[in-house]
């Protein structure tokens, strides 16, 4: 298996490439009778798309996906869900003076080396375009989940470069280009106004959450629940760490500390993030992301060629200064696929999930 | 799959219980020909072993591992290789009083849940001790990537509870029982001391390192090998946190201080940890862990009963009160099945891998 | 997995219905570097192709395949490939009739029992039209294992109804559209002709053959080469039988008949039909499938409704007599996936694949 | 994944030689709860046991099966289940005279092709012997089916060599050393005498039947139920031929009586052998095996060494002349497990399964 393929029961199998004729995916595994149509899928595109502020990717995509298969009258009918998202705006041209060296931090050296070629078109496959299908998937896992558990799930930014980004109120999330969780954002405009200004770029920290996530879900011994949640991060481009819970900040903590105290009436707290075991415990999940800065930059860095030989890379394009700006929807779909699969291996197994174990309280992490 | 099973195609299936008759693995898709012993494998299950030191469980369990089949006049067959390892010093009388309630940050209230039933024998599948026939496994992948790549593995201790541990150098490593790469390590014998005397535990960070790593292992989308890293430390017992590289760091990095510049003579740093776009890069491979303090203390905790009643939960028995003191042959093992895999998936598809892009200059993070 | 993807590391995921807007797959784990365009998909296509005689269903499809990712500037990336067919003469009133009842012999009462809902356009997901992007993924497997190892496919019918067809010659086989091995096919033209009229259908009997197989394929114990052959050809549309070799005959040979005598210049028969302990021997693979009568015919037949009531049901619309006549390509390529899927395995594990024994002796089954 | 797991959900993992310490294997995904016990695994072992009768391999093997883990207070756990076989009566000497040549019709010139070595004990890896661990896993399959769905399998042998064997009652069965369906077994007893004493093998063929399946079991398009019956079926030892219902027969069948017509009562007949459209429809699943005749004969035959030189083989050694006589066993287990495996597949992606369709008329092939 060549890696294009996330889940092991809700599966989806993504294609495409950044500069190609269209993207997609192909959902196998969705449960049959679910009502579903494009609409459903398009609003979290739509939250992922390039082109929505000054501060992401200029390039204007619709983003419109076509369901090709698997719905029938407006329900799923348990057989294959094939989206399709046609690319329009692709300029090749912009990419020709990168064809022939590579740029730091950037995967072309390694497809390069691995593959024998690359295709340099906005970084073909390794392009963060690839994560639109993601999304789509994402949107089907959700609204299974939430029809039959009430589960919901959503991320915010909470440091941008070196600004901290305190957590005021989830509300506050929609309302700014950032998807920060706070009423004023003047400060990340303005920093990242200065940012682009000076042709470097920045890293993020983003907030993933799930609520009312059945207990029971997790397969031990190697496919814990926060195991695939750390894969499937991991795997998002540009992501360099993963927390759940508590995370770097329970090295120091003891265990009379760290240990979330069971009561009559819930947890007391929430250093776990939601898993015991690798298992679901009913707690939100809560998971935490380190996202680097953008490779792709104006300003000029020292590299090789294809030969081995001293160059200066300065790559031209419209990029994402940030990429962690546009990363919020994608986390919160790839928690979801998830959660979504975890969900139908625990079924196989041990029958039907059980609801979330209330009343769970709100001690939450941040 | 219910979850034992790691790797697509060197596929590790784990069994046992922690009280059990019996713990092991079953090795599917090691290359035949290779020269394979027990002693090949005892070596890093006795890095691993209990007792070793008065900071670790008093259990004493030898780990003599038996390897059962897959092994013809001293040749690995390119048949499964099972491996059993007989429990010896089980004390099962020691669990009787936690049978019925559930210890903050501990495993029995998520399996409860899940399967309606649990082993309280030490844990049953959650305990620590089924990290012993992954390690075995490790050390037979470990074995072919020497041989075929030269590639080897090391962790080392980088913070215990609150206190960071510098590095110095790795040849201490060995030298004493914290896994720590310093000469002197008083303060961390002293640290043990007084928290075992407090009846509590502490957390810890580990570093885990591979060089010689071959350029090209890693399969996008998906199954990069940095996600499937991150989903094999996450998966590890009491794991909070995984870094790749700069990790955390990186988010208030800079792109032109965070990509590593490419020269004619190899990369002039190492933030991405060895991994671009998912793919390796010839670079070591650079990954770091957060540790949780152990959930079973002696200190009395709040909790519930699995009749959801109030209760207080001491948990006796012989249990290690900082789980990342044996955690770095582990991580190693871990490390070394992922690359094993993807050292195989990437020979499928493209045929042998090249050897490691050379020179690699010496820059190491910490 | 809900079971629409095919193979382990060359991997074709399979999507559509008969009348939905398109049918598809996406390949993951082709090798990269190999010259690709939709020429070489769509001659198998065009062989497998409805209304090419008046022997089979007049549905007008001129299934034109589109490469939608996976290749750049004419080869393969290593990245997945997704073929796109439109659907162009879908009539879906011609279903009307049978939307309330189940056809006997026919998976729609299995589909409505399964998911509590079917498309009954054309049979939905059922339908044989979804061979098309199988014969398309095969059109790739093909082209590798011809240029990698002068591997070549090819199927013809043996029997059409009660008449066996002998065998005269593999180079008759495109000229008549029965794919029947012989020069006059005047009999089984008179046959079908009558058949048609009658209002029935009739079952038919396919050879496979593939040769120059590198020797060595195949993964004892569970996925030996000839279980896997024997998985896709049974789950191909209507097949009811799957021999390897002498098959059925097997039955009542002796030992010192039916073991393949080896000789310094090569085997002196082929009653193993290219595959012995699961591994294949370098001899001709040799499969034979037996097809049964399609279940859609105009003949009218006893059945119920979907509230169990009893009813007549008359199958109108634009159906294949027998759908043993299109079953040579798809075979092929059926063939040719399990043998692409299983080279790809054996380097995983073993290196590169040795070339078919020589001289293979040019013994072969009937 | 080198071929040693079957299913996808229900997972057997199988380890060990004919003549190498122990073999066994490891269940993962049984669900949790169901009582289970070695005495319920034994049973069917006993049956498929060597040594039981004249006529089979007079190698003494208890086949004494040990529960490792997964089993606690006489329940599973959801854990993996691991079962162990100790070998006890290998005779390695017998074998030393072919370890440099090839018997025609075995898997030892195959191994050694794929492999470069093998191991010459008894067959080593290839040996009929490692069905032991299946029929094992079948076991549990099995109890599990009844106890939750009432499914009920048997198989009995229908031809020996060119001997049909007419199809009285399945309770003569048990009370034969050929597990034939007739009283009066003196012609097979006689058949076989001759045999042994000339020397040679036969073939046979075996008849395999599972009552009370659930209706909606099946993965449609690649892993339909038929196709998985398939694959384990041609993956056994030995077997060159696999039919589902009407099977062969059906090519000579015409559509307007192949389909089986549905009543008000149940189906009018059973040529699709219980399966359409690769799934369930709640009738009797039937399936036919052809057993070709064992490789490892006394009588002299021409082959050639591992140089490649001419050379006259003959095989002593303990060997079955009629493997098909304890195929029975091995056929149920097989297709228990297949139908174990549908069944969670099933209940992961539409929920718990559907009863089989009452009433099912009792029209039967053969």
């Amino acid at each position: 298996m060549s890696g294009n393929t996330l889940g092991t029961l809700f599966c989806v199998t993504n294609f495409g490439e950044s500069h190609g004729p269209a993207i997609g995916c192909v959902i196998d595994g969705c449960p049959p009778g679910m009502e579903l149509s494009e609409a459903d899928i398009q609003a979290d595109l739509d939250r992922r798309r390039p082109g929505t502020s000054r501060h992401v990717t200029q390039r204007n995509e619709p983003d419109a996906v076509e369901i090709l298969s698997g719905v029938y009258e407006g329900k799923t009918t348990g057989t294959p869900i094939a989206l399709l998202i046609r690319n329009t705006d692709q300029r090749s041209k912009d990419y020709g003076n990168i064809a022939q060296s590579f740029r730091p931090g950037h995967a072309d050296y390694a497809y390069w080396h691995k593959y024998g070629l690359r295709d340099p078109r906005g970084g073909g496959r390794s392009s963060a375009r690839l994560t639109a299908p993601t999304v789509a998937a994402g949107a089907v896992a959700k609204k299974w989940l939430a029809e039959k558990y009430g589960t919901r799930f959503r991320a915010c930014m909470t440091q941008l470069g070196e600004l901290p980004i305190p957590f005021e109120n989830w509300e506050h999330v929609p309302h700014n280009p950032f998807f920060a969780p706070v009423a004023d954002v003047q400060a990340y405009e303005d920093y990242m106004d200065a940012l682009r200004k000076s042709g470097d770029s920045c890293g993020a920290r983003i907030r993933v959450q799930a609520t009312s996530v059945p207990v029971g879900l997790g397969e031990p011994l190697y496919d814990k629940l926060d195991a695939d949640i750390a894969h499937v991060m991991m795997g998002l481009n540009a992501v360099k760490g993963v927390e759940i819970g508590a995370g770097f900040a329970s090295v120091a903590q003891r265990g009379t500390t760290h240990g979330d105290s069971l009561t009559p009436t819930g947890f007391a707290s929430n250093n776990a993030g939601g898993v015991l075991g690798g298992i679901s415990t009913g707690q939100d999940i809560e998971v935490s992301l380190a996202i680097k800065p953008t490779s792709s930059i104006i300003s000029p860095r020292e590299s090789i060629d294809i030969h081995g030989q001293s160059t200066e890379v300065i790559t031209k394009g419209r990029h994402d200064p940030c990429v962690g700006i546009r990363a919020a929807p994608i986390a919160e779909a790839l928690l979801a696929l998830v959660i979504m699969d975890h969900a139908l291996r625990h079924r196989a197994q041990c029958g039907d999930v059980v609801q979330a174990v209330a009343p769970i309280p709100a001690v939450r992490l941040g």
